[in-house]
């Protein structure tokens, strides 16, 4: 008695003998390997490709004849003709075994194919999205034993695909028959899960195979912008990413001007989820008209926001938290529908997940980070921060992780800076200032060249040069200290003392000149004393915060700085740390995470374990309050100088020398020197 | 060592000992007695009242001191003096075990209470709603360890309750953090299972305990008009009935032309849908003023209809129930919320119960009428008719039930009728022709008398003689065939034949004249050859259902008959026989079941078991099609004479002789003589 032919699934090594005959298809489910189909074996959807090889494999201990699978078949020439199959593909519900063979499943044949990093900050996504596809042929409807179409569309769930238990999206009913009729009784379903056991709703539905793709919006709904990126959710690719801004601006600059619109105005909350609401439809159509796709086509949204965006795009009140004890009104993980919050441009259908929030200043956008981020699973002790006009704090490692929010106020983002501005055209982004001279050289967003660069005048011609944004104050800011226009407690000196007409007095201070405009109209961009405050104070707020963490966990030092935030990807560590923004590690030691919440919207989008490991660490999490710590304060008011009075990191490995100046004898100037390297 | 004192509940028996001090509350729960409580046994709700007796009680073995419970503490005090308690009453969770006792449990205070019925033919329903309330209090938001309110209301839950898990109506989040904080941090949440092992939704919440009750409506939507009762949902009882006219009769009187405007009219199922659906929001408004409630505690509505106007509700196209295979969109029982179906007069969150459609032609009207009649559990074989413009036909008994509906058209409710009219004021609805003189007395609805009684002259002088209403064209005909005016085909005839001057040719065939109005300006009242015509062609169709039903069970003969419908409430069984609407049997066995399509929709209103009782049952009948039955035509063919060419009962017990006249050479008359009796 000869045995069945062995059959080697590659890359899972997954190995089992078949009876001839035996579709590659078949033996791979009853093998659990990982091989897509949607269409369930039938030769129309060709997720299920595979590529078999032939030959001798001596370290799987089988040597495969060139007959090991069937010929290709009538419906794999059809197939190869309409749309190309890549040579040595073939289609794993219509090659059946022959004897023993070594199939590979390449990756856009997995279920959990593994999405390529788009920026080396990137983790890779291993897809297992809340929503898959299935083809179905459903029976037709019979007179003597009437049931409904949707009972007969659950049957054949059941029966095609093992779903013992389906129920129909409400908003699907209207459309049900005339689908299944339009296919001639097959139809592909949209079959969502929120987590596992859960019953699988049917949340979209397509005559025939739908061949379309279907869609997921990760939206990361911030105070001033709204950006979203339009994901596949079989491939895990981004097909386009947009950007609002958010229309409540109107109602406050900042969030807590926002939560006093809602205390001061009755029905003011209303007003304000109404137009975020509508912000968010405009930039669904927006987006998949830049992605060139029907909305219908787009089924999941997931959100990440701070908690005060959080209720007003849920429509609560968030009044709450604009006072102690900052009561968030849910704090899990939200599954939803587009129609339970009002949104029109989604189909009725389409699934909402909002990522939980940590506490009442630590949002669901902080858990985005978190979960791009990880830092409960970082090696070293690791502090993320995501810069904004609250930034979100988290300092963690494989034994815990603790998190909190500062409010830095919106110095950072450019807002109350005598010159500042959003980053935008024409506003200065970098500078450098000649420790000798004291001269300036800048460079402004739209244009590469510095301002010290041939051609610099002409290219800048267009958008000018209109104010200074918020990596350009930080880092005007370092550079005056590390040029000696600063003392060490934030003082800039006058001309004489510090050597450069630069320096002017203003009422009873001085402020520094970068560029004077006025000769073209253009403004006059200086730093005032006032903007010098103002960063101290968001610099402080955002150093005693994570001190706040570092006391916490009980420890002076972290090992690595990730900085967060599409912000964050602009500021230069060097002069971060110059400022003092952030604890002094090595210079490498600080990373950019780019857009992490945003990141961490499309991993939660794609991924159901993503999600279910978020919301298991954000139950976790330390959260620690700033506004009660007595520490807070304290950390606060120490941090106020450049650098600290007593400097709390004597290992620090930064080569910068800074001056040992003071323009006010009061100042105690502690300041040690460091070298410098630019 | 004295054991522990013995506490023995009535009615259930159920008996247990108890350390002294054990409050009666928890002893009850501890046995799984059914004893209330909404605020958890804090004093509060007072539905936990229970009697407890004194005395020798010789059938318990157990003989009960004075002192076998604590005294009447503060609480309870306080309770009587505010509320007032009955004397001898005791709160069940204030009152503690101190020796022997006898505790008994008054209706009112179980939670499965008995509704008691209204109408003899209502069946008790014991209360099993599926929403219930639960009294919390609810943690403060702590900043050190910072959840959400709902996490800390479902915590609530948990440790008070015993309730693991539990989900929020997404409508319910702009308010859930006002009503904590005006209760106080207590909150009465009511909790919605649409089944056992399903989570339980928050869909409703109230600040502190809340007493203002719960409510169900239970609508039975029929094709002509819309009825609802108001229930009670903790008592069961109703507190307010109401109806409106169903405003798509503006789209065709019967559903088939419903159906056809749908066809014919572009997104005519759209206009219908939203047509009943603010038909309904007027009807809760209506209801809800009546019934002296606030809507928005309406927290759950049960609807019944036939499958025409199940889809229109549902916002589905109708167009396939107008063709064969006449397949339903969906069959099961439905769960949805008020807001899925666009339902504006109920809280969003309400939910909605639709019962399932048994057939495409049998709809959840039907079911509705098998789970108030419960043929299934029926000791002989009954046939249930709902006499409507379809007929719904149910046959059964222990071991099978068998369901098909009937296009008897709507001649059973006065349309189609030369003098037809609605059943309203003015039309007549019952009639009497004496056999011998041939003249006829007549009763009209609005006035007790009949025509030939003193007064009837001046008690109609207000709402006239206007017309002839469905139960009156019944008895007109059974009548006029019981005089001899008709013959055994249904002939009427002349004035010569009959010998009375009343029946009068019109055209090639005769009329008999019941009133004159002319003179006073009224109308003439006739009953007309096509008249008959009409009448004959329902009552074929209705008993050639009822047949084919027989066949397919086996049977020539039911035991009993039940006339269900508002209808069936008015006509009479004796002219139903007589004119062969129903299978013969003895007249005593011909019920009238009332509103059963209403009673069925109350019952799934207040009874979880109830709705999974019809669920199963449904599945469980065998339906019958009749478009597609041959038998159907043979039957209806044959049941045409009155009464039938071959009598298929010989063993009738009625007591009426029908005379043995024909007024047509050509028709041949086998119906046999009967004795009579008014």
């Amino acid at each position: 008695m000869t045995q069945d032919p062995l059959v080697i699934f590659t890359p899972s090594g997954k190995r089992g003998r078949f009876a001839k005959g035996t579709p590659v298809l078949t033996a791979a489910r009853q093998l659990g390997v990982d091989l897509d189909s949607v269409c369930g074996g039938r030769g129309i959807c060709s997720k299920c490709q595979v590529q078999p090889s032939y030959g001798d494999f001596s370290k799987h201990g089988v040597s495969v004849a060139d007959d090991a699978l069937s010929d290709r078949n009538a419906v794999e020439d059809r197939y190869d003709r309409v749309r190309g199959l890549k040579p040595g593909r073939r289609l794993g519900c219509q090659a059946t075994v022959q004897g023993d063979v070594v199939i590979d499943v390449p990756p856009e044949s997995q279920v959990h194919r593994q999405v390529v990093r788009k920026a080396a900050s990137d983790k890779p996504i291993t897809m297992d999205p809340a929503t898959r596809l299935y083809y179905v042929e459903v029976a037709e409807p019979d007179m003597h034993d009437p049931t409904g179409d949707l009972q007969r569309l659950a049957a054949a769930l059941r029966d095609q695909w093992g779903i013992a238990d389906v129920t129909l999206s409400p908003a699907l009913l209207p459309s049900l028959q005339k689908h299944l009729r339009k296919g001639g009784w097959t139809v592909t379903a949209a079959l969502h899960t929120p987590h596992t056991g859960a019953t699988p709703q049917i949340i979209a539905l397509w005559p025939g195979l739908h061949e379309g793709g279907i869609y997921g919006l990760a939206i990361d709904l911030g105070s001033t912008t709204v950006a979203a990126h339009l994901t596949n959710l079989d491939t895990g690719a981004v097909i386009a990413s947009s950007g609002i801004m958010n229309p409540q601006i109107r109602f406050g600059e900042d969030l807590m001007s926002r939560v006093s619109y809602a205390m001061m105005n009755p029905g003011g909350e209303v007003e304000m989820t109404r137009a975020v609401r509508e912000a968010i439809d405009t930039l669904t159509q927006d987006i998949a008209r830049d992605g060139g796709i029907d909305p219908e086509l787009i089924v999941e949204t997931v959100f990440v926001c701070n908690p005060v965006m959080h209720h007003l795009l849920l429509g609560i009140d968030p009044v709450e938290l604009g006072q102690a004890p900052f009561a968030l009104a849910t704090s899990d993980a939200l599954n939803l529908s587009a129609r339970d919050i009002g949104l029109q441009a989604l189909p009725h259908s389409a699934q909402i997940y909002v990522l939980p929030c940590i506490a009442g200043h630590v949002g669901a956008d902080a858990a985005a980070v978190a979960l791009s981020e990880r830092p409960d699973q970082a090696q070293e002790l690791t502090l993320i921060v995501d810069v904004g006009t609250n930034a979100e704090i988290l300092l963690g490692d494989g034994t815990r992780t603790l998190a909190c929010s500062s409010p830095t106020g919106p110095a950072f983002e450019g807002a109350q800076i005598s010159s500042g501005q959003r980053a935008a055209p024409g506003a200065i982004e970098a500078i450098r200032i000649d420790p000798v001279t004291k001269e300036p050289r800048f460079r402004v967003i739209g244009c590469d060249l510095w301002s010290d660069e041939d051609g610099f005048v002409l290219q800048t011609a267009q958008t000018g040069i209109t104010g200074i944004c918020g990596s350009g104050i930080i880092e005007a800011v370092a550079e005056m200290r590390i040029a000696g226009l600063l003392d060490a407690s934030g003082l800039i000196g006058g001309a004489e003392a510090t050597g450069t007409a630069r320096c002017q007095p203003t009422g009873r201070t001085h402020e520094y000149l970068i560029h004077d405009g006025t000769a073209e109209g253009g403004p006059r961009i200086t730093v005032t004393q006032g903007d010098i405050r103002a960063i101290q104070l968001a610099k402080s707020a955002l150093y005693a915060g994570a001190r706040l963490l570092m006391d916490t966990r009980g420890t002076d030092t972290v090992a690595q700085v990730v900085l967060a935030g599409a912000f964050g990807a602009h500021i230069s560590p060097l002069h971060a740390m110059v400022l003092g923004m952030i604890p002094d590690v090595p210079l490498d030691r600080v990373t950019s995470a780019g857009n992490a919440a945003g990141h961490g919207a499309r991993i939660a989008l794609c991924s159901l374990t993503a999600r279910r490991e978020i919301e298991a660490l954000v139950h976790k999490i330390t959260k620690v309050e700033t506004a009660i710590e007595p520490k807070f304060q304290e950390h606060f008011v120490n941090a106020n100088a450049i650098p600290h009075a007593t400097d709390p990191f004597p290992n620090l490995l930064t080569e910068v020398t800074l001056p040992d100046v003071s323009f006010n004898a009061g100042t105690e100037d502690k300041g040690g020197r460091r070298r410098r390297r630019r």
